[in-house]
């Protein structure tokens, strides 16, 4: 078990107080998800996902294999995030191999890629990686890898402000127009957490809130794994922008109610023609969307756009989880003060968990990239990016 | 509070053993949710269902106030159930006044219509309990209440099988069409927990049952109160057929890829023109079956039309509950074999619950009703019920 550097009970201290604590000892993590040590280039530290909004947990990844635990159990999530920790795990399998001249490098490089099947961008990084270290001989390797891992992450803030600033176009648009609150639903966590920095469906937000411009943020749990309810409405409360926690069921009736000015939300994978695969549930947020005239974006860094598929429907893998996410859940039991986790279903009931879905073209008003916005469809994204004519 | 009558822990006995339970001691549980007690016709017995599928427990209503706050509470639930606890609720009211020259009829009356917003069941019940007593002398007041909300239950379970019987002919050419096992969506709970017997969606699913049709149900989980994965969860697992949770997200991409046959909801109101408001969440399976071409039913006893409204998105008032219904939520907890309710966002976060969605007509296949199926309009409607021309 990856080492744990830091462990605060969100029920205890109030969030200025988390905010002195994270400043004075670990003040990467007021922004970032993910941070090389500052004292052991040879550690990871990471925020682990999973307690939140409980409680603030920070770990140490030391090794490929840990980084590979950390994707799939789920420490760490959001396709930008994936990617960037798989990159820093190829960096640690370097460090290993350095140190045992048998050290399977191969195999620690499937095992990060077999840690999630949806997102594409685990498979790019990975990719990159591969052929960054191409022909670089093993003890350069470490240097290069961490080097290549930085720039990734680096290139992820980048890219994440950049579509910040096209969405807060869109933003500033709704509120000349309406002259009030702009009113955003969002669907799963493609915030700040999700990434390195700003998240991608938050960042328009967050800009927005910076620009003075009045946003309320309506998040939608997000069942099975409630990762809005847990970790959007965490990172929003931390950044002090209004919102408000609705079930997944009730985005629709919202829409009929014109209480939604728009709908951004991020994705783990999308095709060259402009489908996208993003958390259980956002299809039908974007059905509904249509049916009521909401206009519904889509937040996304160029990696996660696959130009070998053009059919999300037929072609694009849905990871099946375990049903033990359906029938259970976690959450804060005040009378014991600790996390537990209870059964929701009657003893011996079965599950079915599919973890993404896919939201045709047709139902996407646009795709938010850090180049610009695009339609969704082969001839808008090939418009922001003719390199893939 | 009302008396308990029973309380099984339905984790330590067996389904078998909870049958031979409730056969020895109360029989009409089988296959009722209310009924009067056998040796004490003042008292009325009903499953509290808030503690489904972990506890079962049977409670004694002796008031009318009683009776209200069974509705209030979600003691009972479902539209057809509660209009027939409301009509006992008159019984006990009757009772009372009978008792005590002063005692507030009207009054009681008025707390029982105002126990639950959204049911036209419980208006019509209670519309229907005051005409029936109308100029009847106080002391004859308790008997005709009892024969007129026994008819009412009587009715109710008559019009639950017929729905059930028109129902089964769609199960049965479904199966007749694919040779394999017919796949049904269903969200909330329309089942007999909610009716007197039968159910109104799951009634031709039961009756399908019986009659060897092979049969699977994807339960919608239905947050913010689980009533699928609590309720339908436990009544479909107690008649033995299969059936399987989903997160509420699930639906549409188990609709995208074939994996339903059909969608079979239950209604709290239906309008004049065939708009159907039920359980929140169930507009977004609508669009989806629409868009996936999978045939989407209502089910609907003839009481749960509202006649005199045509415009269910303008007309029909949603029910606001507590935002604590989505900020927390209850399950079992097997360490400690308890029900704990646990709370899933970060202390301080707002939620906004609107407990019901309106599906407009255009998106509905057809309306089951007692007297066959009908098309979701105004004609397809007066076409069942021409004495409302």
């Amino acid at each position: 078990m990856p080492a744990v550097s830091l462990e605060l009970d969100l029920n205890r201290y109030a969030p200025a107080a988390v905010r002195s604590i994270l400043e004075a000892r670990f003040p990467a993590a007021l922004r970032r998800t993910l941070w090389v040590h500052p004292e052991d280039p040879e550690t990871i530290q990471i925020l682990d996902q999973r307690l939140l909004p409980h409680r603030l947990v920070i770990v140490e990844i030391r090794s490929a294999a840990e980084a590979a635990a950390a994707i799939r159990e789920m420490w760490v999530r959001g396709a930008p995030l994936i990617g960037i920790t798989a990159a820093y795990g190829v960096y640690l399998a370097c460090l290993e191999a350095r140190w045992s001249g048998s050290f399977p490098y191969e195999t620690a490089l499937r095992e990060l890629r077999e840690a999630r099947p949806t997102a594409v961008n685990l498979a790019w990084a990975l990719d990159h990686m591969a052929e960054t270290l191409h022909g670089v001989p093993p003890e350069q390797r470490p240097e290069r890898a961490l080097e290549a891992a930085g720039a990734l992450a680096e290139a992820d803030v980048a890219i994440c402000h950049a579509i910040g600033m096209h969405g807060l176009a869109l933003l500033r648009e709704a509120y000349a127009r309406t002259g009030r609150t702009v009113q955003i639903l969002t669907h799963c966590n493609a915030g700040r957490l999700a990434c390195m920095e700003w998240g991608t469906a938050t960042a328009p937000i967050y800009l927005a809130h910076q620009a003075g411009i009045p946003v309320h943020v309506w998040v939608d749990e997000t069942r099975p794994r409630n990762q809005g309810a847990s970790l959007t409405a965490w990172e929003l409360g931390q950044a002090g922008i209004p919102h408000t926690v609705i079930a997944d069921n009730a985005g629709g009736h919202l829409m009929q109610h014109g209480q939604v000015d728009l709908c951004i939300v991020g994705t783990d994978r999308t095709t060259r023609t402009g489908d996208v695969a993003n958390k259980i549930g956002t299809y039908l947020k974007a059905l509904a969307a249509r049916d009521c005239g909401v206009p519904f974006y889509v937040a996304l860094p160029s990696p996660t756009i696959d130009w070998t598929v053009r059919d999300g429907l037929a072609e694009i893998p849905i990871e099946i989880r375990s049903e033990s996410e359906v029938l259970n859940i976690s959450g804060f039991d005040p009378h014991a003060a600790q996390v537990r986790e209870v059964r929701l279903t009657p003893p011996g009931t079965a599950g079915h968990n599919p973890a993404f879905d896919v939201t045709p073209a047709r139902l996407v008003t646009g795709l938010i990239t850090e180049r610009g916005i695009a339609a969704a469809s082969e001839a808008g994204l090939l418009s922001l990016f003719p390199e893939r004519r």
